[in-house]
Order: C-alpha cells, then sequence, then structure tokens
C-alpha cells in the first residue's frame, strides 16, 4: 500500500456504477412489460435470463424442507444465533406513537405506523448471502410490517439456494417468489396476478435491479443504491498492525473498487500494515479481487496530529470507520460522519456483518454525511396528528387567518373564521 | 361536486409534473456551468431569467433592517408566535444516542449526529410564503445543524421579500442569498466562490427547482418533490357541512390540480356539502383554481358503511385527512395512511399549515402509503457503534468466521480469527 503524507483535505477517488443508457433503456422495457402483461412477462424473462421455465414462482413448502435437509445444524443454530443478535439490536430502535396536550384542549402529536407491505430482493450468483436477508428483513419484521415479499432469480435447478431458504423460513417470511432482475422489481412495484405489489422494495442487486429501483421509485419507496465497499481505520501508534491489515482486507476482497484506507499519526505503524497487508493478501482466496482493490483504491494516510486524522476520516464519511487508539471512546465524540463504528482492536468489522446486531446495509460514497444505516424506521412512516379545541380555535383562528391572507391564501382563512361563526 | 356511490376501490387522478426532456437538458446545462463557473454562471443566469444584476448575492444587514421598517408589528407577532409553536412541536422530535451493554464487555448503541450544513430553497413569485420558511428551517435548527443557508431568487429591486426577510432573521438565519432557480441548486450542490455547498437541500419550487434537485440527488440530499396539495375529509351525519364545504376549498384554492375529496356515509351530508361548496366558491379570490380543481379532482364520495369509508381514505394515502365524526379518536387506530390526520370538526386544516406546530411540508400522491411529514430526524443521521471486548471476540469468533466462509468471504473469517492468535 501506497503511504502518503496527508494534505488538508484527502481527495477520495469513488466509483459508482451508474449503468449505460442502453442498460437504463432494456430495464425500462422489462419493467413496462412486467406493468402490461404481468406473469407472462415475468415467465419470459425468467427463461431469457436464468434459463429456467416456471410456471409457479412461489416457493413451495417441500422446496423448503428439502433446504432443512441440506443444512447442518451447526449452522443453522449460528444463523439462529445471529437472527437472535440483531432482532434484539433492532427491537432498540421501535419508536413510539407520541402526544403532547395542552390546557386549551389541543392535543398535537406524531403516529408511527409501520409500512403494510415490503419486497425484499436477494440476488443469485454463485455464493449465497443470508445475512443480506436477516439485515434486510428483520427491521421491516419489527417494524410491523405485516406482507414481506422475498424475491430471488432461480438457480438451473428452478429453486433457490439453500441457505437462503432455510434463513428465509427461520425468519418467517411465508412468501418467496423464484423470479429476479428487473422483472422482480416491476413485478413488486406494480404487481401481477401472482405477486401483489408493495409499498417499499429494499435489498442488493445487479446494475439491473439497481436500475429498475431507480426507475419504480416514487411509485414505491426503495432503499439506498448501494456502492462499493469502504473501510477507513484511524489509528495510532498503539495500533496491531496485523488486525487492521486484516480488517482492510476483509472489505478489499468485496470489489475490485472497494476502498480500504488507514489514517494513522504513526510512521512506523503505517510501514507495519503496509507489509502485513502484502504478506496477508498472498493467500486470500480472493487474492486478484483484493489486491485490485488495494492498488487502486487502498492508501495509508500519515497525519501529522490525531485532529488532522479525525478531520480526514470525516471527510472520507466512509461507510465502515475502525477506530484503533489507545483510547477510541475519547475520539467518539468527534466523529461526524460514519456509517458504523468499531472501537478498540476487538471491534474487527466482519463483527458487524453477521452477527453484532446493528445493521450491515449501510451508507456508501460519502453519503454518511447525510444517511444511515437501514433502521426499523426506514419500514415505518409518521403521521401528524392535530386536534383543535373550540377553545383553541376561537382563541385563535384571527392570527391564522391573518398569517394565511399573508400569503395570499384567503380560501385558507375563510375556513378557519367559519369555525368562529357560531 | 360530484356525488358518487363508493365502489370497492376508489381510483384517484393524481397528475405529477415530471418535467419536459427540454426541461430537463436546461437544467443540466445550467447546473454543469454553475459547476465549471461557479459565481459567474450565478450572475449569468440571475441576468438571463430574473433580469436583476448581481455582484454580491448575499444579503446586507441593511436589506434586514429596510425589510422591518416595511412589516408591522401585529404581523411580526404572530410569525414569532408561529414559530414558537413550530419550534416547540419540533422539539419534542429529538432522538437521542443509545446504547446497549453486555456483560462480556459489549457495547451496541447508535449514535445521532446532525447535518453539517443544509440550503433552503425559497421560491421567488408574486406571493411570499414565510409558513414554508419556518417549516423548513425550524427542524433543521432543532436538530442541531450548524450552517443553514437561504436562497431565493432576488426581485427586480434588487431584494428579496420584506417578509421572507423577516422571517429568516426571527428564525436567526444569517446566510441569505439572492439567487433561484436551478442555478441556486447547483450552487448548493457543488458550491461557488461565495456560497459554500451543503449536504442537503430541501424547500419547494418550480418545475426547473425540482429538476435540479433531482439532478443533484445523491452529490447531496433532497427532500421529497412535492406533488400538488390533497385533503381528504372522512365524515359521518354529525359533521358540519359548511366547514367541510370550506376546508375542501382551502386546499382547491392552491392549484388547478389540487385534490379535494370527502368520503362520508351521510347523503344529506353530502347533498348539503356539494351546496355549500358551489356557494363558497363564488365569492372566492381564487376561485378559477378551485373551481378547477374541484371540477377535475375533487369528489364526494357516499360509503354504505364507516369501515368502508376508512378503508378509501386508506387509499387515497392523503396528504391532509380530517375525520369529522361523531368520535374521531375512535377512528385514529384504523387510519394507516396519511400525512397529517386533523381530529374534529375544529380542526380545519389550514390550523396545521402555519400555526399548530407540526410540519406543513408532508408527502403527497399516495406517498404517504412510505413518507412522513418533514422531521427533525430528516436533518440529523445515524452512525451505528460496535464496541467488542476481548472476551466477547474470543469467545464469537469461530461462529462470525463460520458464517463468512458460509458466504465465501475468506479474508472475513480470517480477519476475526485472527484475534484468537494471542
Amino acid at each position: 500500500m501506497k503511504i502518503i503524507p496527508l494534505k488538508e483535505t484527502v481527495s477520495l477517488k469513488r466509483a459508482i456504477n451508474q449503468g449505460t443508457d442502453k442498460q437504463r433503456q432494456t430495464v425500462a422495457a422489462i419493467l413496462e412489460d412486467v406493468k402490461k402483461k404481468g406473469d407472462e412477462a415475468l415467465q419470459k424473462y425468467t427463461f431469457m435470463f436464468d434459463k429456467v421455465e416456471i410456471t409457479d414462482t412461489l416457493v413451495s413448502p417441500e422446496e423448503i424442507s428439502e433446504a432443512y435437509d441440506a443444512v447442518s445444524q451447526d449452522t443453522l443454530n449460528i444463523i439462529r444465533e445471529a437472527i437472535n443478535n440483531i432482532r434484539d439490536f433492532h427491537a432498540r430502535q421501535v419508536q413510539q406513537s407520541w402526544m403532547t396536550t395542552k390546557e386549551d384542549g389541543t392535543i398535537l402529536g406524531q403516529k408511527v405506523t409501520s409500512l403494510d407491505a415490503v419486497g425484499v430482493y436477494v440476488p443469485g450468483g454463485r455464493a449465497a448471502y443470508p445475512s443480506s436477508i436477516i439485515m434486510n428483513v428483520v427491521p421491516a419484521q419489527v417494524a410491523g410490517v405485516k406482507r414481506i415479499v422475498m424475491t430471488s432469480p432461480p438457480q438451473k435447478n428452478n429453486t433457490l439456494d439453500n441457505i437462503v431458504l432455510v434463513t428465509a423460513h427461520e425468519l418467517g417470511v411465508k412468501e418467496i417468489h423464484k423470479v429476479g432482475g428487473a422483472q422482480a422489481i416491476g413485478a413488486l412495484a406494480y404487481g401481477t396476478d401472482s405477486i401483489q405489489p408493495v409499498d417499499k422494495i429494499v435489498g442488493p442487486g445487479n446494475i439491473y435491479v439497481a436500475l429498475a429501483k431507480q426507475l419504480v421509485f416514487g411509485v414505491v419507496a426503495i432503499d439506498m443504491i448501494a456502492g462499493p465497499s469502504e473501510i477507513a481505520v484511524l489509528a495510532d501508534r498503539t495500533a496491531n498492525s496485523a488486525y487492521i491489515a486484516a480488517d482492510l482486507l476483509s472489505q478489499a476482497e468485496h470489489d475490485p473498487m472497494a476502498t480500504a484506507i488507514l489514517v494513522t499519526t504513526d510512521h512506523s505503524l503505517a510501514e507495519k500494515v503496509a507489509q502485513e497487508v502484502s504478506e496477508q493478501l498472498a493467500t486470500l482466496p480472493k487474492k486478484a479481487i483484493a489486491e485490485e482493490a488495494i492498488q487502486h483504491y487502498g492508501a495509508i494516510y500519515l497525519a501529522e496530529t490525531m485532529e488532522q486524522a479525525v478531520e480526514a476520516v470525516n471527510e472520507l464519511a466512509a461507510e465502515h470507520l475502525e477506530i484503533q487508539t489507545e483510547d477510541p471512546w475519547a475520539i467518539l465524540p468527534s466523529i461526524r460522519h460514519a456509517g458504523a463504528i468499531f472501537l478498540g482492536e476487538h471491534s474487527s468489522e466482519p463483527v458487524g456483518d453477521y452477527f453484532a446486531g446493528p445493521n450491515h446495509v449501510l451508507p456508501t460514497n460519502g453519503t454518511a454525511r447525510f444517511s444511515s444505516p437501514l433502521t426499523v424506521e426506514d419500514f415505518t412512516k409518521k403521521s401528524s396528528i392535530i386536534s383543535y379545541s373550540k377553545q383553541a380555535i376561537q382563541s385563535q383562528a384571527s392570527k391564522i387567518a391573518t398569517f394565511a391572507r399573508l400569503e395570499h391564501l384567503e380560501a385558507h382563512a375563510r375556513a378557519v373564521e367559519k369555525r368562529l361563526e357560531d
């Protein structure tokens, strides 16, 4: 890894795949087709892209039970423990409806209501990501969403990955459809005979899925479009170079465009981490990916002071930030922008990917400046509550009418003044 | 107004102005120009669109003090009382950072941080909307946003409307720039020599402003794009037809595409409201606008049962919902989708536009199914907090590593296992 003296500002190269015009047109055409032809279009595109003929997209109880046969008890126990931890954390995010009352009879408040129906997209491909299912389903369930629909492209054997099915069943997801790509997003947004529409679509996917989500946004809500993974480590001379290198590589293995950055005040640590990264990299199964990420999007910044280092990690606004310093809690209040903050040398980033409890769906691409991890709140919405008594409206009507007339809205003024007439 | 028997589903025509391709290209070109040429581009477009030559966009203390001279003490008092009410309500929305600890030394939590900088767009045009300034600035201030920048197109006399300036000053907004349109959005997103960039842009605007906000989304956060105003009233035979008519018209006067709908179980009320709407309409200054809205987007639905009526208003998912029934609080729990809910005959909708306290920036176009009023939370973001002790990582590392390997992420597994080495 390159060691670079930290200048006033850190400039971070970030890559976002926004898709080509051609991809956008393809996706728009698929969505239009699903909107018009429903299930027929789903069958057509599933045959075209997944090379599978489906007549019924719904996963059957037999498929679930066969999946269980293929998963070991050990694996099942770990998945269950992860679900418990993640459910426990998210349960603490639940917001209550609230109100405030005034002596003149006014009641004001905020009613929290869960969304009616949510679609969770689960990508296909060679590896299954049970953690992604857990992280998207749990907050929706904790929020109280009544209908959760999962969709995922069928494998060649006309079913889904065993771990995917088992994880969904463990979570209690009842409606699982074997359909993927832009066509799945179209079905979730517009509905077909076999898939009722939802109010929000979450979950990662390839560029076609991402573009489809952007295009149906407004008809339904969507989660953020995730960019490549990012890790920033803030460290001083007390940090363990082998730990830091391992954590940097854990994100680098995700994507050749993943970002892995160390900001440190200690030159000797910088050199040791660079050395450790080379050594640990050599034996990784995903060496090629991680190496490319480290080469293009990896860097070690050497800061003169801890203040300067902290300002740099704030500018990075990374998805994951590790603070590996003598007293990480003393630094926490100065951190303004990061998706998830890991404190101390034992808090290795992958702890947050699967097991600790907080969500692993985090803002990327510097959007931690204004975005948050996926939370229970993302599956609820609020309504304001306004209840005026006769006394309240009578004492305020003339003031409200004056305000309305300032804005040239006479009908507004008259509506409140109407209440003064008797 | 037409009286229509309520069928199983309510179909609501809704109009959204998504702009033309030509408008989109114009806006994209302006944004690009502002990004490249900064203040020079701002001057150019201000001269082109607002017919005003500006060299310094910043509003001066003299302009503020002249604006105060033109505003009456009465008006000032009403604005101050509105600000107080709205600040009091929003102060109750403040969320705290929180944490949970486990006996093995684990600390998990969520850190709430305010955004660094927010831009509030204030439209120009014939009428000034001080309420809009208050509703966008107050939640940002309550959230703790340090820098709030207001931008608004200059009038012919090279300054802003008096009420706009006074309201901004009363709120404590220090940085007010005389620049509007897409060029203002470009300046807020990319920054110029005289306007530093922000993290989020809020506030209403014309189609050019709305398109510009969509195009800079991702570089900065934006609020939702508001559609035409909507009101739905749910009423039984106990309701006051004159009140209902006045409230329907208060929204109809906003826009020829505004929606005004009554859903009632009482035929006689339906007829009386239709009659009252005609009568009250006749003398409104904005008669032409309100009449067009009522004609095209207004309707009275006659339901057979209150359950059916409630389901209909849930399907409408209106921006504003009034419940004018014998016992509105008994109905509240059944309301799943509405931006703001007004309970009882004294709770006239305009009460919520200026004065009561809750925000008047509300989801339109059926997005109340998944969106919320503007809140303090919209000006904060969260970071997950994860702190593992040595004991915690050592007892969980092998489980986390197993999970990582399920997902074929070997570097993740090794990062946690590294912590077992000593």
